[in-house]
């Protein structure tokens, strides 16, 4: 399906080319630390506190003053129980012991906290049975992180799993970059949000809505342009009309080489060419290029091409754009290919994959063509087959990334 | 740091007893495609249209008749070119050829397309240069799917991948299960949202937020009923103050096996006991019981535990009151372990771990305090060690899960 004439650019090549121009063009904003999910820091976030703030206990049982020696083994039991949320106000003497809840601070003078399982208690005395416990079971002020420590660094995109730092650290609202405003922009007479119904000749617009969840998964907010059919015009039109609105531009189809590739022309003729033609399938006639002070990045019109070059190809340029510093890379790893294939050398393939849990091996979709919505539903990822490769065996490590690495 | 003395339920039976238990609680639904992600069908979804819906080409380039001749070297040119969006209104007799873009309906009587780059035009007639190209670069009506297919069968949760083929077989609105209303209540006294300061006694509360976004994240709306200290008479009465707001209630903390442990206290003595305490690292007071109508899930107070055991088990149980009929598992593979460790065997246990794309191994935090909120930001996923297993070498191979395979 491929035409083999054109001039391409390697992948690596166009990677090279995005990560030299694009910088961060967002300015600076705050955001509450229950908002910052997907949200890039625009400076440094150091700890305002120690975590823990104080010793305390790791469980619920005894704490005990052992002195110097290495194990007491009957403790004097102190009234009361010292409880998370309440001060000690106690000091534990030499062979003192007094019981204590998880969580709870440590009163001066414990050297250890021991379970009650391994205790027997008679006489207002405390029985230590030693068990094969060694640690003294307290968690100590700072032992996490330290007032002023460093937590998070400048230009990462913050994640579910750094809320508790975040907020142990006593960060309730942190710097970041605005998120980017996307403008998004369908072309093709194909395409007619008017019509309900398919015909001899339109088709469903199967670009926007899946563009537009993955840009709002991405943190993005997504300014809908909508479509502007096959119309050089009507696309100037829409881009000046929405200038000012939005950060980036994204548009879909129109992208080929062809005298009706009207967005290819647009950008060449009016813009400054980044880049076009790329040697990956699916994905092939990308272009990206500066329109005045907006980027836009052009996707191929077939869903299933703009789908792969989003995740391949957005996804790191739009984290440059919006203030991530290192070149997003999705989460991959090796598995065993159950197909054969053969590539030829010189572009980067990605093929819809499902890898099987049970066994380790990945399949890929049986038919290549683009057109198949239904192999994106099917995947659970994408193979990558690198620049390089060609003949893939049956049983051959090849990449594998997991559609959870792009959301 | 664990008590050996309780008898504790293996991870396996837990979930046999959750998935014998859990049952869909949501009523039905509509939603919008464009609202799709994360909703779970509540019936079969079918095509209601082909796709393609017409045959089109694949290619720029020249629709021909061969007739019944396997390969024709010159076609008479016709004037014209057929685009997408408009019918061909033409039918190609044999030896005819016309130019044709991507996406355009194909004429009646056109046996392939051939690249512009494989012909001379001239004469008014294109001059077919033979190439390896193989294809008829047709896509054929139906050939992804044709109307009536099943498409998504019911109980299934709608991913971004999915949105196409939604779109493209006319769904525009999809039969779903309403989506969870889960009542999140925290509990313990050294957690005071009135405090803006960290004291002696008082910790900041690392729970709430980071479970609200979980729960946001899988597609539930979260109603933050707040702290209750540790108050048995105010946790029974924010529970039903919330009862009818909510379809689930989660609590952390309070659900250890002591006096002072009042959530387990109270969904023993009032609800039905579902299962308590788990032979699972961290997370083991893990509880859950029915209180009237009600499901209410006892997470450990502790953060890391906390989050934990929401991805382990909230995620699955959670995802079945909420529509999904198989037991969510969720995406992994094996890592090489980059450390080693001994563990013992009767439970299962889950280090947050790093693993390093460029080499394939896997590290896991070097402390294993549950305390340690940096250790949730540090680790990229999971590993996963099974009940049976004990010794763990450096190089053997460990189950780890990406923590994308949760989001």
């Amino acid at each position: 399906m491929a035409s083999p004439k054109v001039k391409l650019t390697p992948l690596n090549k166009l990677f090279s080319i995005l990560k030299a121009e694009l910088k961060t063009i967002s300015g600076e904003s705050r955001v509450s630390v229950k908002n910052s999910v997907n949200r890039i820091l625009s400076k440094d976030i150091f700890a305002k506190y120690d975590n823990p703030p104080f010793d305390n206990s790791a469980i619920d049982g005894f704490a005990v003053n052992e002195g110097s020696r290495p194990s007491s083994e009957t403790f004097f039991l102190l009234d009361g129980m010292l409880r998370p949320g309440f001060s000690p106000g106690i000091i534990l003497k030499k062979n003192e012991g007094i019981k204590i809840l998880t969580g709870a601070p440590v009163p001066h003078g414990a050297t250890r906290i021991i379970f009650k399982e391994n205790t027997k208690e008679y006489d207002q005395k405390i029985h230590f049975v030693q068990d094969s416990d060694r640690e003294n079971n307290i968690r100590l002020k700072g032992e996490d992180f330290k007032k002023g420590d460093l937590l998070f660094k400048k230009n990462n995109k913050i994640k579910v799993t750094d809320l508790a730092a975040l907020i142990g650290s006593g960060n309730t609202s942190i710097p970041i970059f605005k998120p980017l405003k996307v403008g998004l922009i369908t072309t093709g007479n194909e395409l007619n949000p008017s019509k309900k119904m398919q015909s001899e000749s339109f088709i469903f617009d199967t670009n926007s809505i899946p563009l537009k969840s993955l840009l709002e998964n991405w943190g993005y907010s997504v300014v809908n342009i909508g479509l502007v059919g096959d119309d050089i015009e009507l696309l100037r039109q829409k881009i000046f009309e929405n200038f000012n609105r939005v950060d980036v531009f994204i548009t879909t189809g129109g992208v080929s080489t062809g005298q009706e590739d009207f967005v290819s022309q647009l950008l060449k003729s009016e813009g400054q060419l980044i880049n076009w033609r790329i040697a990956i399938k699916p994905g092939r006639p990308f272009i990206c290029a500066k329109l005045g002070a907006k980027y836009v990045f052009g996707l191929p019109g077939n869903p299933v091409a703009a789908f792969i070059c989003a995740l391949i190809i957005l996804r790191p340029s739009l984290g440059r754009l919006g203030g991530e510093k290192s070149w997003f890379k999705p989460f991959s790893f090796k598995a065993k290919a159950k197909f054969e294939k053969y590539k030829r050398p010189g572009r980067t393939e990605f093929l819809r994959a499902n890898l099987n849990m049970e066994d380790g091996y990945v399949s890929i979709f049986p038919l290549e063509g683009s057109g198949r919505l239904s192999s994106l539903s099917w995947s659970n990822g994408i193979v990558e087959l690198s620049e390089k490769e060609q003949n893939i065996e049956m049983g051959d490590l090849v990449e594998f990334i997991p559609y959870g690495s792009f959301f």
